[in-house]
C-alpha cells in the first residue's frame, strides 16, 4: 500500500536517531536546560537572523498554539484567525478550553487578507459596546496554510502592520514551515518571517523530527515565567534533550532545508504526474500537499492501492483528497503512484 | 430625556418591591431553600405544564447562559448557535471562558434553520477526523432573537426534532421571553417551549424584575449537583429569598404576562408613530425591540432628545438603532417621543 | 422558631428598600454606570479616606472572592490563605475553579501569623526547584475570620509589610466587615484596612443589604478590563442600580455602622446571656458570631427550639454551634432565646 | 563529575533507540493507531493479568496525573492526596489550573493513611454544609512516593476498599514502577496494582524511554472520548509510534522488569556505601531514591565532585540531600562514588 496521506507517517530523519544514540549516554540537566537545547536555540537565532530571540521547545502543534495563543492573550481576549485556521477547526477546541474565543474572519483558500483584518478590528472598536465583547487580542495564521497556499513577503508585512497599528501580536503557525520556506514560488525567508512576526513556530514533527515544535519569540516578548505555564498545562518533557538533539541536528549542515526541499520536489513531481494524467486540482499548492478533485467511484478504487486523505465533498459525485509528500517521500514513492495511477 | 435605548433601565415592577418589604422580616432559609422560592416554582410549573420540570434561579442572563451551557455539555463539546447568538458576540466570551467552543452556523434575522443545522450536524458526523473536532453537544437558540424575532411552534419543532434525532438538547435563551409569549403574532405558548426544548429560561431582568432568570429543565436532565456547581461559579445568592419573590410574584395573577403586554402594545405604538412619520424599519419585528434606519445627520438631532441604541452601521450615510420598549413603557413615553419626532 | 442560624435569614434593612422604590422609576444606564453607584462609590472612598480607590460593586461573596483572586493572580501563581479560610473551605472549590491554587498555611483560631506567612514565603524563594510549584502571588485574609475573631492593627500592618517585602498584594475578605469594625474590643478602622490592603471588600449581603458586596482596589491597582472580566465571569448585573442604591443608601448617615453596632449589642447580650447559662464557648470571638460547645442530647433538644449552625464535632459527645446574630437581631430575639435556654 | 541527582538525566535503554531505527521507515497510521501501539497495550494487559485493560499512551508524567484527574472527576470534585503527593506540590498548579482542587490529607514519608483517608471521607459526607464544598471524587497515592516508599500489598488493598465504600476511584501515579515492583522488599505485583486501582501509570521516562508513560484503565472505565480530551489539552503525539515502539519494547522480554532491577541493586550498593562510610538517612526507602542528612560545609565539598538533589533544609546546619539511581547507573558510578566519598 502506498502512503500519501500525511506528512507523518515515517519516523524521523535517520541523522536525528544517530545523534539521539550517539549523545544518549551523557548525563544531562533536565526540562531543557542542557547543551544540546543551548546549541539549537543559537543555530536557529541565527537561522532567523534574531540574535534576541527567545526560544522554547514544544512536543507538538496543537499544543504549541494553545500555549503560545494562552499564554499571550489577557483573560478578555481572544485570537483573531481565518474561518480555516487549525486553532478554529482541528484542535478539538484547545485553545476554547484555554478559555479564549477564536474570532473567526473570513479565509481565502485558507489565507487571511490584510484589509478584511483592519476592516474587523476597526469594527471591534468602533463599536460602542465592545467592552461586552471578546477583545482582539492576537492574530492566528499558518504558513503554509491548511490548504497548502503561502503568505508572499508583501501579505506578511501588511497583517504585520495593521497588527502593529492595533497594537496585537502576529502569531504564525509553521507546522510545515520548512515545506513553505523551499517552495520554488515562494520570497518568504526565515528572517523575513522572524520580521514581520512576533512569535512563531519551526514545525519539526511534520519535517523529519520525531516530535518538537520549536517556538520563537522575536521581540522579547516571551511570557514571563512561560516554563512554569508549559509546567502547568502539561508539556514539559522531563528529558528536553529529545528535543534539544533533534533542532540541534535538524539546523546543522542546512538539513532542515534541505530534507525540505526534497518534500518540495517530490511535490512537484506528484502534481506533474496528477497533471498529465488529467487529473483536476482543488486549488493551487506551491508544497507539499496537493488537493485532487476526484469522482467518487474513481476515489473508491485508488483507495485500495494507495493512502490519501479524503478532504471535503466536492458535489455530489466528487470528493477533495489530499496528497502530502514529506521529507521521507521518495523518487520511487512516485514512481509506484504513476504504475498505480496507469492501472486505474 | 426620553428613554427607549434597552429594557432595563428601570427598576422593578412596583408590586415586586411591595413584596420584597412585605416579606422582609421573615427568618428564611439560605441558598434557595425558603418557600418563597418553592411557590415560584411550583406557579412555574404550572404555567408550563410540566409537572416534573426542574426549576434554579440565577441572577442575570450571561450568568445563566455560562452555568446552563457549561454545566450540560462534556468537556469535548461545544454549543451550536446562529453566528447573531448572544452567547457567540454579546457575552465578552463566557461560553469559551468556561472552556467551550460557540459553533457558529448562519443567521436569519436571528433564527437559526432547522435544515441548516441537520446539515450541519450530519456533515460532523460524517468527518472522518471528527474526533479531532469540538463535538456539537447542545443547540441554542434565543427567543425573541437578539433581533427581536420570534421562532413559530413548527419552527420550534423542526429544531427539536434535529436535536433529537442527534441525541443533543435544546437550549432556549428567553431573556426576553414574555415579550415573545405576548407578541400579537406568535402560536407558541410556554408548554409548547417546555415540550419543545429541553432546557430554557424564563428572563426577569428584562422584564419587571430587577434581576434574576428562571431556568427550567424540563426532562428531568438537571445536572446532578447544579448548586454546587453554581456556587463554584459564583453564581448563588446567599439571600435566594431575592429571586423567590420576584419570581413568585412575577407568577401571581398572571402578572408575567400582563406587564409582557403591555410592553408590546407599547412596541405597536411606536411602530405606528414611526410607520406615520415616515421611517424606514431595518426588519420587521413583532416584539419589544424595534431596528430603525435613521440617517446619520438625523440620528445625531435626534439624540439630544431621546435615548436609544445604535445597533450597526447600514451604509455610508445610515445606521441602525434599536428602540425598546419595556413592562414600565408608558402611553406618555410614546406621546412624548411623538413630540419630539414632530418637532425635529 | 427562633433564628440565629446565620446573618442573612432575613431581608434587607427597611431604608435599603425604601430607597428601592423611591428610585424606582428613574430611567437609569445599566452595568454600574448609573449615578446611584457613582454616589455610593465616592461616600466609600470618603469613609476609606481612600481618593482614589477604585471600586466595583458584585452581587456575593465567593463571587468576590474568585474575581478578585483570579483577576489579579498571574496564571502560574495561587493565593495563600490560613487552612480555614472561606476560599480554601466553603466556597465549592470556586478559586481552584478559576485555574488557581489556595496555598495554605495554619490557621490561629481564622487568623493567619505574619511571621509563618513570611516563613512560608522565604522557603518558597529558596527552594530551587520553585519554578516548579505554585507562586504564591497573593495573601487573602478574613476580618472578621471564620471563626468571628479580628486581627489587630499591628497585626494587619506586619501581614502588610510582608506582602510589600514580598512585592504581593494583601487581599481582606470583608464580608462581615461591619461588624468587625462595630466590635468594641477592635483598634482597627476602615481608613486603615484601606492603607495596609491592596484590596478588599465591603460585606453588603450580611451586613443589611438584600444582596451586594463593595471591591475596594485601593493603589491603583484594579485590574484592566475588570468589568469586561466580571461580565465574562457572569457577575455583571445589568441593572447595576440595585448595587449602587443600596450601597449609597448603607453609606448614607452612617447607617452601615449604626447596624452593624447594633448587631455587635446583640451579640453581647447573646455572650451574657450564655455566659451567665454556664455554657462554655469554644473560643472568644468579638463579633457576631459566637461560637458554643454543647453537650449532643442538649443540642438536639434545643434545636427544636432555635435554628442555630451546626459547626464541626468537638469530642464524642460534644458538638461546636454557631449563634450568629446580624443588622435584623432584636432585643426581643435575644429575650425570646433566654426564655427558651431557661426552658430547656 | 558524577551523576546522581535525579532518574531522567540519561538518554533512552540503547534498545529502545535501535527499535525506533529499525521501524524507522515504516508508514504508520497518526496518533497512536499504529499497530506498535497496539503490540504494547497488549502485552502491558498480560503483564498486569488485565485483559479488558484500556491503555493510553501519554509523553509525561505531569501531563498524565492532571489528563487522568481532570478527565476522571466532574467539575464539582476534587482529589484527594497526601500533602507531599507530587500533584499537590511539584507540577506547578497542574491540577487546579484544570479546575480541581487537591484535598490533602496527612502523609507518612509519603504515605496516605487508609484509616485517616476514611476518616477524612465521613466527615465530609457527615458535614451538613458538604454541597458548598469540594466533593472527594478520587484518591491519588504515588507508588513508590516521592520519598521512594512503597506501600505494602495489604495497605493498597485496605486504600481500595476505602474507595470502594465511597464509590471513588483509586489512582497510582507510578512514575518510578519499575523500581517499587523490583525493590526486594515489597510483596506488590502489577497484577495487584491493575486489582486494587481503578487507573494508573506505568512511567516509561524514568524507567527506560526517552518519555512516555502508559496509562492503564482498570475496569472499563476509561473516559469517553478520551483521545480528544488529550488532543485538546495538547497531549496527543502526531506520531504516536514514538511512544507504541518504546513501550513495546520494554515490555519485550521482560525488559522493563529487568532495567528496574538493576537500578534497585546499584541503590543498594550506593546505601551500603553510604552506610559504611556513616552517613545518615532521613528515612528508610527501598527504592532507587535514597535520602541522606548531609553537614552543610560538608555538602558544598561533595557538590563539586557529584551532582545530587538538594531536598530539603533538615536543621540549622544540616540539609537532606537526594541520591538517585536509574536504569542507566553502572557499578562503575558507585565505584567512582566511593573514590569521592573517601577524597572527603
Amino acid at each position: 500500500m502506498l502512503s500519501f496521506e500525511c506528512d507523518y507517517n515515517k519516523g524521523a530523519h535517520r541523522r536525528i536517531l544517530e545523534r539521539l544514540l550517539e549523545t544518549n549516554e551523557e548525563a544531562l540537566p533536565g526540562y531543557g536546560n542542557d547543551h544540546y537545547c543551548e546549541s539549537a536555540k543559537e543555530k536557529i537565532r541565527k537561522a532567523c537572523d534574531c540574535e534576541n530571540a527567545e526560544i522554547f521547545f514544544l512536543a507538538g502543534g496543537t499544543q504549541t498554539n494553545m500555549l503560545v495563543i494562552s499564554t499571550m492573550l489577557k483573560p478578555y481576549e481572544g485570537v483573531v484567525s481565518a474561518t480555516t485556521g487549525h486553532v478554529s477547526v482541528h484542535e478539538a477546541g484547545a485553545i476554547e478550553h484555554s478559555g479564549h474565543k477564536v474570532l473567526e474572519i473570513p479565509s481565502h483558500t485558507g489565507k487571511m487578507d490584510a484589509g478584511e483584518l483592519e476592516e474587523y478590528l476597526k469594527r471591534y472598536w468602533a463599536d460602542s459596546s465592545h467592552e461586552h465583547m471578546v477583545f482582539p487580542g492576537m492574530v492566528y495564521i499558518s504558513h503554509p496554510t491548511e490548504y497548502g497556499t503561502l503568505y508572499t513577503g508583501a501579505e506578511l508585512e501588511a497583517l504585520s502592520n495593521v497588527c502593529r497599528t492595533y497594537k496585537i501580536p502576529l502569531y504564525l503557525d509553521g507546522a510545515r514551515l520548512g515545506y513553505g520556506l523551499m517552495s520554488k514560488t515562494t520570497d518568504v525567508t526565515l528572517p523575513m518571517i522572524a520580521k514581520y512576526c512576533d512569535v512563531f513556530y519551526i514545525g519539526g514533527t511534520k519535517v523529519g523530527a520525531l516530535c518538537g515544535e520549536a517556538v520563537i519569540f522575536t521581540k522579547q516578548n516571551m511570557p514571563v515565567h512561560f516554563l512554569t505555564m508549559v509546567k502547568q498545562k502539561g508539556g514539559l518533557l522531563a528529558k528536553g534533550r529529545l528535543l534539544g538533539v533533534q533542532f540541534d541536528t535538524l539546523f546543522t549542515d542546512d538539513l532542515y532545508c534541505q530534507i525540505s526541499r526534497q518534500a518540495i520536489e517530490m511535490a512537484e513531481n506528484l502534481i506533474e504526474l496528477f497533471r498529465e494524467k488529467g487529473y483536476r486540482f482543488f486549488l493551487d499548492s506551491p508544497t507539499n500537499q496537493q488537493f485532487i478533485i476526484l469522482e467518487n467511484k474513481e476515489m473508491e478504487k485508488l483507495r485500495r492501492k494507495v493512502r490519501f486523505d479524503i478532504w471535503e465533498p466536492y458535489d455530489e459525485t466528487h470528493t477533495v483528497v489530499r496528497f502530502a509528500t514529506s521529507f521521507a517521500t521518495t523518487v520511487e514513492d512516485i514512481e509506484n503512484l504513476q504504475k498505480v495511477l496507469e492501472d486505474i
